[in-house]
């Protein structure tokens, strides 16, 4: 077993003590919302309070009414007896490991967890590059041969996950790629797990439409989501899940109670009010989108100026530039550098999967917004966020560092450049 | 893997729907506290709603502080760098088997959760049964021959777990057991998991003290405990564990950061407070202790004036009465028969691992408290909450079935009796 701390967590702890010591460092390595808690999803936090008994293992039928509706909203009929809640999105991926069983392909890179949580339950990940230029599907084209090699090796691969948008890349993937890789989830029969916490907070202008591949194949397809991310209540530690058959879902029950028994009781109710989808929160969430994508174009920007190669980013808030032509070892020699160096912190791209010597980072552009709620709410309101000081501060910090890091080029340091990232750090 | 719902949860969720659809059951099976929740505590949950973030995987400083004031308090001074907090005991027991790894000794009976997280993680659960007349620790006596069998037939045997009070006896080991379980555990090299959860809830007026494994071994320790049964909130999700080293620590930080990150945010700053043991909540768990105590006497009164054997309860809210002589096959059969014929809900002793012919299962008493806050509180502020009407109403349904019960030894039914329970009822 693999025993490190998950790395996006061990990162955001690194860059925190390191603030507290004093240290001036520009936090582009956690993928926290960075936003605060509406006040709405407060009371009814404080209205539930008095919530205290277990309830059940799938979670109260009011929350999962309201995750039905939720997906109905978007052209997913649901049955609320299908819909299991857990303390994260991050659980329920964990039970559905557990549940489902075998080995799983995954896209490479993918979030840190996806692989991490294999390894725990003993089931290896079979990484798959994405397509070029699309990030969180598996190349369908490579997928084939992938597990066909796999299980004439006796390995026994029996699913699929897809991260629609992607973390790392900030990407999503085309409607012909979602539509390919369903075909050939069901060629090889492989239920698909579709990680779409981001789908709300698809903030691409050009963006037409999302296709989940639930829409195509509902009878194979395990949908979770969250509030983390497009609510910002990742410390509330809610998560959903839709699924394709009792079957499956029994399964998942049956490990969530063993795990985790039920979600926070007080959380789920607020959990609950937030599916319904009020006016107030589908408010909240119009102004997170655009302000996750203003800050995200923006980062994106410095970093093709700076001579990165890196794809627009479409959801969420993390963009994956390439640092092609660095003179680094790894990626996390060249995460460790900047952090040291520059007093930038990003992920390396190893720890999502990625080739260690590919020169790739994931940046997550969401802890720009603000160290305080004032702040915060100042950037979710403003009609230019980019104006605010703290905010233009961020930006010339970053450019400054990747100035720095490609002025490195033009007059490599003689020594000391190539040591190794703390395990904590970066993986 | 072994896929079946948690027992105690399946059986709470089969008895809530036979209510709601209208039959009279007394509900015996859940081992839920059955109280409301402090008033203290939830305007904590309320002041902390705005904490929104993730924080760090093993807790929230205060929280960690909090519980190591507690253990202090309890004479085992406690480093809060050796505090790991989880949603629940739950998730830190599985957490723990994970980080520790190898198979497990039992006590037999346990509780139910034990040997299925074991299933989980590709454990086998080593069962031992407890001394005669004790419960929640493996006869020490028969353990050093149980670990070595296994060792020798190529078993590796990590760590071996009690339950201190235990669930499902109600008792609570005598020190000079849990001196000699201390001494074997150091003789075979096992790390020594007790959970402490009822640790509070010692009601026997006769207690003399309690003795920990860590008081006695802290090298080779770990605790778990939480808020769940003494301060009534098992809805809110919170545990703690106090490391006996930094390597388990950080094992338990790997795991817990890729399944279930922290918990709830808030919650933590309601549990930081209630560890501080403030005297509200003192007097709460004194008056619960209290009312926990009379209960399970009079329950146990009733047992043994039908005739059954059982032992005296010493902490928690649970009796594990043996139906010696009656005419069933197994104690999943006795136990569908409580329910169907005289609307009685208990777990059949099988699910705590013990022998299926034996005829013995788990009481709660816990929710004879009353169905509504009035009631409850009702109930813990009575000076004889026996008298009260729902309470005592709850005592004759009992002697009523269990007088049923007995008279079958007089006068047997011809059929129908051996019907089997149903996987999701006991087992």
């Amino acid at each position: 077993m693999n025993v490190t701390l998950s790395a996006t967590l061990a990162a955001n702890e690194e860059i925190e003590r390191r603030r507290r010591a004093g240290e001036r460092v520009l936090h582009l390595a956690f993928g926290e919302a960075g936003l605060p808690v509406h006040p709405a999803l407060r009371e009814r936090l404080i209205a539930a309070s008095e919530h205290n008994g277990y309830g059940p293992v799938a979670g109260a039928s009011a929350l999962r009414e309201a995750a039905a509706g939720y997906w109905h909203r978007r052209g997913l009929p649901t049955d609320p007896e299908l819909v299991v809640c857990g303390p994260g999105s991050k659980a329920l991926l964990y039970g559905l490991l557990l549940a489902i069983g075998g080995d799983i392909v995954l896209p490479m890179p993918s979030w840190v967890s996806y692989a991490a949580q294999a390894d725990l339950v003993g089931a290896r990940p079979l990484f798959v590059p994405a397509p070029p230029g699309e990030g969180g599907v598996p190349d369908p084209e490579h997928v084939v041969s992938a597990v066909l090699r796999a299980r004439s090796r006796g390995r026994e691969v029996r699913s699929l996950l897809v991260t629609l948008p992607d973390n790392p890349s900030g990407t999503l993937a085309s409607a012909s790629t979602v539509r390919r890789i369903v075909e050939v989830a069901r060629e090889l029969d492989l239920t698909i797990i579709s990680d779409e916490i981001y789908r709300d907070l698809v903030h691409d202008p050009g963006a037409t439409g999302f296709l989940s591949p639930a829409d195509l194949a509902p009878e194979r397809t395990v949908i979770t989501s969250g509030l983390s991310k497009s609510l910002a209540i990742g410390g509330w530690r809610i998560g959903v899940s839709r699924l394709p058959s009792v079957g499956l879902r029994d399964r998942l029950l049956a490990v969530a109670s063993e795990i985790w028994s039920s979600p926070a009781a007080p959380v789920q109710q607020a959990a609950a009010y937030a599916f319904t989808e009020p006016a107030e929160l589908v408010r909240r969430i119009d102004e997170s989108r655009r302000l996750h994508g203003t800050v995200a174009r923006a980062v994106h920007k410095r970093f093709v100026l700076a001579g990165a190669r890196v794809a627009a980013p479409q959801g969420g808030f993390y963009l994956y530039p390439h640092f092609a032509g660095l003179d680094f070892a790894t990626s996390a020699d060249l995460a460790t550098h900047l952090l040291d160096e520059h007093g930038v912190g990003v992920l390396a791209g190893h720890v999502f999967g990625d080739d260690p010597r590919a020169l790739r980072a994931r940046v997550a552009t969401s802890l720009l917004y603000g160290e305080t709620t004032e702040q915060r709410l100042a950037a979710l309101g403003a009609p230019d966020p980019l104006e605010l000081p703290w905010i233009s501060a961020s930006l010339d910090h970053l450019s400054e560092a990747l100035t720095g890091l490609y002025a490195m080029r033009r007059a490599p340091l003689r020594h000391g450049r190539v040591r190794l990232a703390p395990a904590s750090v970066t993986g």
